[in-house]
């Protein structure tokens, strides 16, 4: 289901090992961002329905993530801040064309896309991680960041032809390699 | 437990007898709106735990009634559509004044006043509409935004003293009532 054209490699697993407490708050603040996200995407295309209704349940969900994040923070003693955040997001953003069907397109594209690389590195970690409640927790995570890459992908499809967002993504998904290829210095969940 | 100074009068509820198609469109962007107000409330004070917690409660009730009025639309075969908005809103955050803490009181105040109008005329509505699923509806409303607004005001303390929150929210409510003192010409759920 995900074609993501790079794997999440070893020096970014040391790098996580290394600085987990960033990493959780960084990952804390993805939630929330994913839940505006899929919000803005309702104030932009509020006259599709199944969009709005899709969108809804993403919302939801993120912010029951968010929470998650947050409880696990505070089981650890773990104080919630704010974080420069990766370039990664809003690197994907530029990617997104100005006029409408198009910007649509890419903008369900490009949130599909974080959504892809957030399940990949869910599972990396899950299965990378010893600590056993970490481990649980992101496995619990993977499945419906999974589902939320497969919504927005088809709903892609509600502003163009089947064939030219499978073209797009393809487009899409080696720049996001792209992106990753230039790993960032700062520890975070898309550095 | 709501004071505000000039309670909804006959020609508004005239109005919506003349054009209640309308009213309902806008009453569907209003909840979307007091979704995205309480998100981006999330987004600004994201160390605040109560305020995240309860804005997310918020969110999801906000979506629920978005919802809820689409399928209300949907069932009596109204084309939801954007909508000029009303003035009520952009006046209203226009008193927002710019710098923290003030700043996140207001911005809290305000919104629970705008739940404190929805609520009074939620409450106007039931008892004026002759239609009883209307009636019904109206009702059912009623109830969770007047918890919104207990739940804003009360988080304004989290941002000035107790006496100061009051006595801004005194200036606030009459503020209100000097924007709802002069009609707008679009019929809306605060014209
Ligand atoms: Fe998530
Ligand atoms: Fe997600
Ligand atoms: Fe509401
Ligand atoms: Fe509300």
């Amino acid at each position: 289901m995900l074609h993501l054209k790079s794997p999440t490699d070893d020096s970014w697993l040391a790098q996580v090992d290394s600085n987990l407490e960033e990493v959780l708050i960084d990952h804390a603040h993805c939630e929330k961002k994913a839940a505006g996200t899929a919000l803005n995407l309702i104030f932009h295309y509020v006259e599709d329905r199944e969009l709005c209704q899709e969108m809804t349940e993403i919302v939801n969900e993120e912010l029951e993530h968010f929470h998650m994040v947050l409880d696990l923070l505070e089981r650890r003693g773990i104080r919630f801040r704010r974080l420069k955040p990766s370039q990664y997001g809003s690197r994907l953003h530029a990617l997104v064309r100005k006029s409408e069907p198009e910007r649509a397109v890419d903008r369900l594209l490009v949130a599909g896309l974080i959504e892809a690389r957030s399940c990949e590195r869910f599972q990396a970690l899950a299965e990378h991680v010893s600590d056993p409640e970490l481990a649980t927790f992101y496995r619990s995570l993977f499945e419906s960041e999974a589902r939320h890459h497969a919504t927005y992908t088809r709903l892609a499809k509600h502003f163009a032809a089947e064939d030219v967002v499978e073209t797009r993504l393809a487009e899409l998904y080696e720049a996001e390699a792209a992106i990753m290829a230039e790993r960032e210095q700062f520890p975070r969940m898309h550095s």
